[in-house]
This record gives structure tokens, sequence and C-alpha cells, in this order.
């Protein structure tokens, strides 16, 4: 059986390859627990500066395995424990992609739908083919995409992600630009390189720049500004402070590339 | 004297057509306590999936009624006890769209003003004729649209907020699309078809599934992302276990319609 | 020594200009201090109705002042304290412009980068030139932008703020237009007009309107619904009951320009 994910790791950029295109790459139970494993393993890997989430085959992700959902209705429960499980495990590995220390970024080749819509969400960044579509389209077969409206309702605007949600209709590439879910839109051919140049761009920072930058980031989304002030302080001065840092300040005066450790 | 609000209902759609054109449908006492009625009665009308509020004339709708709050000025207090009264009657009113059960499409065939803005900013979503124009141009006699600024600035991004607050310009269709304040733009004479089509794709869905949904899309909106997920992975595990939901799972992996209670 | 900040007042308008071209008008402690130092006295001044602040020179503002920065890694804690403090006392500057009680507009006529981007993000409203640039690039010298990215991120969507910060990369005038970081964008040779335009505009409503509406506007902005709508009705009956206002009420209804004291 061939791996789920697999991961293809080049230049300090881990590519993490959703690999089920006989089932459009679905979050089966299996597929979040590799995601989950393999997202665990980055985290501890120092070696990792930035991760890039593409998948094989003609879809991104369809969303939850309806097939395997379907069977747990004949537990004594109807599936209520399974589907608890299940929505919390996926919950769960969705924001491990944010807690992660490393940037992440959706390269979205193909369709996105319910929660594969909420994984480009979650992404810190999506870069997407023109071919790409993105639904949250659950509501179609009677089951309205509550846990991907979390992060999809946090990248775009009220009235726009309500649409998506309520019609399940499906946006375009150029207009998931246009609402903030993803960042650039490329022609197909050139998706995997136009992703993985703006993964090495980010891999060629300061790495504890970078980590700081990203906890920071989160850290003060949803806070006031006096907290949010207080927090980014915080991360400036212990930024500020690394050697490599004051390396990089006196590079730059000098018009020199820095020499970092 | 005819109705100050007419309710016309098709099809699980119920819309509800501002209908004092004279004075550009303006957000009177009588007017707000219309709405709020229309709106309490679709509440407890499961007949009802979708709202649509369209208006009668020229105006969308062209804020408080000015004539009828000058005319308070008289009172022992200047009116101080009626204008509380109106701005808080008024900001219940408002907030009864986002807790109705029911999706909310705001029809806009013409301008939308201060008091008239918010309810277009109010309504889940909105459908705008080219000819549309929106402003919360309050300011420019002398009153800070302040209450239509609470739902304008949670549709639209923040500076582009505060220009509209100030300056008291108004934006055209094409604009209000870019900011988020309403979801489709059409020519005039497909206004009203489109809206309605918008509505029916909406009242086609499992209605339990729309009314958790929509629950589900408010409460979660201002949560931290864990606190979201809590909610929403609550009406995620609620919906899937209701019998329709489980007919939609099966109808759809059987490539067939699903067959609705 | 010239004056870092040079201020114009005329019709009501006081415009601040960075008048440092030399070193791109960079942050440096007295910047910040003397910019500070305009602005507490413009809080003062009930003649100032609008604030532009606009920039000599090709650039707007290129951040903090890292020459100025390095030479205090020579201190006895490498800097540490005095970092500290520069942070500290530049928050406290940006905070202080949506705590003014006049609205301020920034005229962005080249680059703003970094702290230059974090005081474009800080006004209340920005014009832009086509041939201005923003970025954070910060962390192109290892030094992650966390501060500036504060108020970046509550005026453009999470993904594009998050690209900007770990790419390090420029966006263009049109971009930051379609992203809510400006307002609008225009030739070169229109900048300044359009900005004295719009703050004219603004000058002319009546001034106790605008101070209690900017004020009402941030402190509505991260409360729920309710809390938000208890603030600004409030503000509301607080306005409505100003002669002034009855004043532009009446001429309103009487369709003659209103007499205000």
């Amino acid at each position: 059986m061939p791996d789920l994910i697999q991961r293809q790791d080049s230049d300090h950029i881990a590519r993490l390859v959703l690999n089920s295109p006989q089932n459009y790459n679905a979050l089966s139970t299996q597929m979040i627990e590799a995601l989950a494993q393999a997202l665990r393993q980055i985290g501890d890997d120092d070696s990792v500066r930035v991760v890039v989430l593409a998948a094989q085959g003609k879809a991104f992700c369809a969303g939850h395995d309806l097939r395997q959902m379907q069977s747990a209705r004949g537990d004594v429960d109807d599936g209520a424990a399974a589907f608890a499980d299940l929505f919390d495990a996926c919950a769960r590995m969705m924001q491990m992609i944010p807690a992660l220390p490393q940037p992440v970024i959706a390269e979205v080749q193909g369709i996105a739908t319910a929660a594969g819509c909420q994984l480009v969400a979650s992404c810190d960044l999506a870069v997407a083919a023109e071919t790409a579509r993105f639904g949250v389209n659950g509501v179609n077969i009677g089951l309205f995409c509550a846990t991907p409206m979390v992060p999809l309702t946090r990248a775009v605007p009220p009235k726009a992600a309500f649409e998506m949600l309520t019609t399940g209709e499906f946006i375009d590439a150029a207009r998931a630009l246009q609402l903030g879910l993803v960042n650039r839109v490329t022609a197909p051919d050139a998706l995997t390189d136009t992703t993985m140049q703006m993964a090495a761009t980010i891999a060629s920072k300061l790495p504890a720049a970078i980590r700081l930058g990203k906890r920071a980031f989160h850290d003060q989304l949803r806070l006031g500004t006096a907290d949010a002030y207080a927090t980014a302080g915080q991360t400036m001065c212990q930024n500020i402070l690394l050697p490599d840092t004051a390396e990089g300040m006196a590079a730059f005066l000098e018009k020199r590339p820095p020499s970092w450790s």
C-alpha cells in the first residue's frame, strides 16, 4: 500500500503530497492521521523551514470520506461517537497548521471542497492554478460545512463565506484571490514552480525570525490593539537580540549579503 | 393605508418588500416595527426557508425618517427619550436579521443610505443592481452614522468603512462588491431574477442544515479559533445525525437525488 | 538643523510632513518623538479638524533607523534596554493616531517599508501615488516586522499580510488598494490635490460629529455586535442632541445649507 502522504525534502522545504488520487485525496481517518503525523514530524525537524502541501491527481482534496463515514451509521450509537472522533481529529489536525513553527503553503491544482477547502483556508499561504475550484458544499448533501467555516470565515469577508456555505456553489481561482483565500493564481503548468519559488523565498530568510514571526502572527491576530502590541513588542526584542539579526542588520548597512550561522 | 411591508411567499421564500416609496422607504418608527413584526412572524414560520428583503420605488431605503425625528425635538427632554427609543428599536430590529433562523438576502435596486445601508450590511447576503448606491452619509447633516457603522465595519475593511463614514460619499455597486458589502451585481432588469434564483438555491437545501449552519456561522464568527471549532464541531455532530442527512449522504454515494422528509 | 516634522495648517487641516529625506524619513528616536509631539499638539488643538501625514523626498518612510539601532549594540546589555524603549515609544506613537480626535490621512508618494508601512496602516485613511510601494521587509535582514504586523493585520486580509511579512516582497499601490491598505490611488502629480481634497471634504463636516464618530469607530471595532451597538447607540444619542445637529437636520429638510456655530 503506497503512503497516503509523500514527503520530499529539498533545500529546507518539505513537500507533503496527498497521495490518494483514486478517492480525490479524501480526508479519511487514515489520511487525517497521516497528515497529523507528517506535521508532527516536521514540527520537530529544525532542518525544515517551509512546508508545501500539494496533491496528486485531478482534485486537491474532496473533503471527508463519505463512504467511510456512512459505514459508522451501523454502530450502536448510529455513529455518534465515530463522527465526534472524526471531526475532533480533523479539527486538531487543521489547527496544527497555524501552530506549526514553519509556514505552510497550499499548492492547489484542482478542486478543494468541504474539509479540502478548510485545509486550504488553514494554511498560512496558498497558491492556486487557474483550474482550481473552491467550495464548502456539504450543504448540497444536507451537511452544513460548520468546521470548514471556521478557517474560511477567518480568511474571507463574511458575506462571501456565507454565500459559499449556504448555496454550496464553487468559486474559481480568480474569485478566491480577490477574496483572500489564496495569495496567487498561476497557469496550471506554472503552479509548482510558483509555489516552490515562494517557498524558496521564505526559506532564504533567517529561520529564527520566521519562526518567531509566525508564532507572533497567530498570537496577536485576535487581540485588542494594545495587547497585540505588547505581544509583538516582545517578539521584536527577542528577535533583534539574536546574533544573526545583528549580523543581518550590519550586512545591510554595509551593503553586503549577511553571513548567517 | 397600504401595508408598510408587503409579504409574498412562494416556494418557501418569503419576499418582504419595503412599501413606502414616497419617503424612500424611510425607517420610521412604524417601518421599524413593521419590519420587526414581519421578521418575528417569519422566525416562527417553519414553512419559510429563505427571506428576500426588497423595496418599492427608486430608493432601497434612505435611513431614518428625519421629519419624524425632528418632531421629537419639541418634547420636554428635547427628544432625548424618543431618540434613545428609536435607535434602540432600530438596533434590535437589525440584530433580528442575523438571529433569524433563515438566511436573509437584501435585493438592492437603488440607493441605500445611513440606516438603509445598515440594513443591507445586516443581511446575510446582498444582491445589487448596477444602479444601486451605498452611503453612510449622516455626517453630511451633522449626525455620524454610528449605529450603521456596526454592521458596516463587520462587512467591509476598516479603512474603506472609515472613508464612507467620514466623507459621506457614496460608493457604487461595483465597489460594494469589491469591498464585500454585496455578493453579486446585476443589470437592473435581472436583479429580482438573480436574487430569487439565489434564494431558490438556498431553499433547495435541507432546511435543518441551513438553520443549524446559520446559527453556527454567527455564533463562531468572533470567537478564538479553538472555541470556534468547539462550537462548530457540535453543529457538525448534530447535523450529521439527522436522518435526512444520512439520506443525503447515501443518495450522493448512490448518485441519485436525496429523498428528504 | 531643520525640523524633522514640518507642520502647515490651512482651512482646519494640519499637514505634517516628514522632513528627513536624506535617510528616507527613518523613524529614529528623534523622529518618533517629533511625531508624537506633533500629534499631542494637534490633539489639544480644536482648530484642527483633519490631519494629513505626508513626506519629503522619494521615500515616504523607510522604517526604523538601522544605523542608530546598531549603535546601541555596544551598550552593556547589547542594546536590550534601548531596543525595548524604541519599540515601546514607536508603538505608543502609532497608537496615538487612532486615539487622536481628528482623522489622519496618510499621503504616500513613495516607498513605505517596515515601520513606515506600519505608519500607513495606523492612519485612519491613506491615499497613494501609483509610484508608492509597501513592504514589511524586516525579515530580509533577519528582523521580522512583528510590530508593523499589528496594524497591518487589522487593515488587510490575513493571508496577504502573512505573505508580505514572510516573503519581504513589496506590493504596489493597486494591490494595496485591493487589499484595503489604502483608500485611493492617484497619478503622482495628483497625489497632494487628491489627499487635500479628501481632507477638505472631512473638514467641511460638523467637527463634533467627526470626533464622536472617530472615537466610536475605534471603540466598537473589536466588540461583539451587541456591545458594539450599545456603544454606538450612546454615540448616536449624544450626537443628535447637539444643537448643530438639530440645525443640520432642519437645514436638510428645508433644502438649505446648515448654519453651524
